[in-house]
């Protein structure tokens, strides 16, 4: 499992006094940045081979500004040239959202998905979520 | 159906030269006003019966910066104390993306939901969406 | 003088139950996008041969969700290779923020500035404030 | 002086293939967490004591994805009911953009500025940076 901590902003809370959903969305892009790094491991934007298909978020509880937040990623399965990611935001000890992203392989050059090659499948399928 | 046109700003781009995956959850619940607006006329956010429960989001192509993007949202069902809501994000005459979105009605006072009053039951039947 | 309006988006909103002071910057970043469009009226991002060296921007009233926003753009002065940018927002009839940005005439491929083209000089020039 | 160190994230870049400008005012609310919490330890928004009057920012280098960026936050000066901040952000040890913001000390259940209480201006006075 990977794990990443985030300080949730001033700016990011909004007039509820929380932070706000779609902020959440965003930082689990961020939590996904491990992911991003078995394929660019410099982040260089320019080289990073991996579009974005789907993302889903479950809003389980408030989130406050103050308190950290940590972002939990595994992945649940890898398919031909996709894989799904699950995520889950932890504050204060409590589960407070869920999410699941499917992130393709992807050529920008002659813009189209391409088969994960082994090389990464091996890595990532070491981060699969074992079943309950 | 409602509609809103939003207008893609630079800041809302990333480093793939196209507008950033998670700023189109943030248009949709852009779209979604329309609908806040059916329970607090004046949008004043200390009245807003309304949180938000879950959001899916499918990317189907990419969105530029430099070219107007139409919200569409609809109702896809409504339940006791919730509603489902769809979205679609078009730009160029294509679609760009697809989403959903469950609403709470909530008593911010209590921190409960509570079944959905008939007033704003009855005007929101009149936008669910009919089947294809 | 240019002209934008922008409406304020629920995210925007932070805790204090008004517009964050930080999207005002952005929302000023897209009052200058009519500039930008005097040199690249498509605003590919690719060919936009503009970066910003600095901004200022004075908050004046709170800025509300609910009400739109009218962002007024003008040039105050024109430099070798740069021009200075003032900027106003205005809502419901009263002015809430004022902005000064720096923007500096760039060539990306080489990465230094260069003397701004007379082409580019003269529309500019038409958009300068008039001293008061 | 305060130090924060933030993460860049991917949707803080641009179609330029950097971190958007504007968000570096972000990081600069977010590196004054510090100072907010010697008016509101806990952080709670309800209680916080501060608006924001006026921002600077100066851009000095291009800020990349990948890469940790630290903030470094002190005050300029203390006055009767403000207080100036200075702020940097250092990335890859270089000097990548100076901020400036003025905070004022503000009762809003009254809505007006109020003199800066000596609790405050004593610990505040602390860490106001040494003349060069």
């Amino acid at each position: 499992m990977f794990s990443t901590t985030v300080s949730p902003r001033f700016y990011e809370t909004d007039a509820f006094g929380h932070i706000n959903n779609i902020v959440v969305a965003g930082w689990f892009e961020t939590g996904r940045e491990d992911i991003f790094r078995v394929f660019t491991p410099d982040l260089d934007p320019k080289k990073l081979p991996l579009i974005l298909a789907r993302i889903e978020v479950d809003f389980v509880a408030q989130i406050y500004y103050g308190c950290k937040v940590e972002i939990r990623t595994q992945l649940e399965k890898l398919g031909n040239s996709s894989f799904v990611v699950i995520q889950e935001a932890w504050q204060k000890g409590a589960l407070a959202a869920r999410g699941r992203a499917v992130q393709v392989y992807f050529n920008h050059a002659t813009q189209t998905s391409e088969p994960l090659p082994d090389e990464y499948r091996e890595v990532l399928s070491q981060h699969v979520a074992k079943a309950d």
